[in-house]
């Protein structure tokens, strides 16, 4: 059970490791979405995402005896890296278990860390399978990305501190994968700033929270949209504060994400990734509904491969 | 002659207009640079670049009768969507001759604040030409991009705003494309931060301002750089106050400046264009001359056209 005190104390465990990120405003934006926004740039975080937050608090969490033997995962995307991260910062091991057929630039985020890598082939099952392996041999600790009440408690941590930077927001949107995020800025919703209505935004080829929302018991992903940080299905710790925090899903098109990713890039000048993208996606089309409120989005993230070489004489092209 | 109190009075008559900036700093950056940077985010300010501030203070200055029959200029860039807004915020006619061969974003960025288009064919006597019939027609008054000491003491308010925010700086670098924002930033440290050296970053392929302070007169630019904001001349104005303020320029190749942006983006996540990368290419380039200071870094401008599309699966590929 994931209490105000929870949410509260995992806060002050990892604020000397992790970044309050700052809130950015554009006025043409909020031109275009018809209403105030407030971007929560966790694209700014340590290791560029969100995924900081939970996976120091959950190693913050550990015994000294869990610490000895260290943490382990299952990860293709920003939770390895900040997994490494956490465990380098307490000086233990990190076993990280990827599919072979991972970018070259995510292991090296991990193995910049001192993360171990353990390659398997590509699929949930083999993934699972390895990791089950890694745990036996290692005895460390496996800390889900998000199904995993002390990773939910810090992803929390992201909305907490929007609400406090700006106190009056009617309503706030996070993106839904597996589902820590969004039922992290549920629980912070319901204890710092009961007033705003919390939205989910997912891609539509991987509207799991969607359809499980609707039918009230868990749907597997298509896990197919450009978002690939939300293409997991969504866990069941997860879901069932999903189920009492949010008020409802908006689900967004791979053609409105890559729109949304091009207004923070011309008109924030900020790097964000397709999944970090999608809750400004749901807040544009949700234009005629949302118009003239006080809205809080999070951007998740923002690693995504730099497009510049020198093999186009303008630098960047659309 | 710009004086101390021509540039504090420009700053306290744009200040209503322009961002105060913000200042980036980066842990890994500074430990590839072996040095502690200061980045100024003038990709971050109005329009997207520096520009609006010199443009914002000439345009200001002018009397009754001049604002009554607008100002004018020729620019394929940045400068002309500066000129066009400052403009609009005065209600004052804006008179933009842009070659006809120039993105059509920028004429878009242009025709947003409701400025007037005239078309000329690309090349330096067209477009003087062209403005010089313009002006003749409409009385307008001429707001050169960099040649114009009001435009100067309005660039030389973002160094200004970068000694404020941090007082110590060992060591100032600015791009330098027509001498605007060189030679404000000259004399921004002269004025407010005297113990600064101030260095200029410029595209090997437009080297004119290294070998004008080379051979004491101006030498023309080749204009061969993907750094397409640094392409001009420097100007006669700018040339006599980089002579006297400014201790040296550093050149970097296209590809130092690809790589510049490419740290920008995967560390800071900010939108850098290929000239507002050029001083931290050439901080990188003198990294063992410049180890251990306090450097300050203009980022001239953001404005890049965005690389996303829907065309490749992952959304943005080196």
């Amino acid at each position: 059970m994931i209490t105000r005190d929870t949410i509260e104390d995992a806060h002050n465990r990892i604020l000397p490791y992790v970044h309050r990120t700052p809130v950015l405003t554009s006025a043409s934006i909020n031109a275009i979405a018809g209403s105030s926004l407030y971007f929560k740039a966790e694209n700014l975080q340590k290791g560029g995402a969100f995924k900081a937050r939970g996976a120091m608090n959950a190693t913050l969490l550990l015994t000294a005896d869990q610490r000895a033997k260290g943490v382990a995962t299952h990860s293709s995307g920003n939770h390895a890296q900040a997994l490494a991260r956490a465990a380098s910062i307490l000086n233990i091991p990190a076993h990280i278990v990827m599919p072979r057929t991972v970018p070259v630039i995510k292991k090296r985020g991990v193995e910049a860390f001192g993360g171990n890598i353990f390659e398997c082939e590509p699929g949930l099952q083999a993934r699972e399978a390895m990791l089950d392996d890694v745990i036996r041999k290692t005895g460390a600790t496996p800390i889900h990305p998000f199904n995993n009440e002390n990773v939910i408690a810090g992803q929390a941590t992201a909305a907490k501190e929007l609400f406090e930077a700006n106190p009056g927001l009617d309503i706030i949107v996070a993106p839904v994968g597996g589902g820590g995020l969004l039922a992290g800025t549920g629980l912070a919703a319901k204890y710092f700033s009961p007033q705003t209505v919390v939205v989910g935004a997912e891609p539509e080829g991987a509207d799991d929270a969607y359809r499980s929302l609707k039918s009230g018991s868990i749907e597997p992903s298509q896990a197919n949209s450009i978002a690939d940080g939300l293409l997991a299905t969504l866990g069941d710790k997860p879901f069932s504060i999903i189920r009492d925090t949010v008020d409802h899903i908006v689900t967004v098109s791979d053609q409105e994400i890559v729109a949304a990713m091009r207004l923070f890039w011309e008109r924030l000048k900020t790097v964000v990734e397709p999944s970090g993208a999608v809750a400004l996606a749901a807040v544009l089309k949700s234009r005629e509904r949302f118009a003239g409120r006080q809205i809080g989005i999070i951007i998740s993230g923002g690693n995504v491969n730099a497009p510049f070489s020198l093999s186009s004489s303008e630098p960047v092209k659309p």
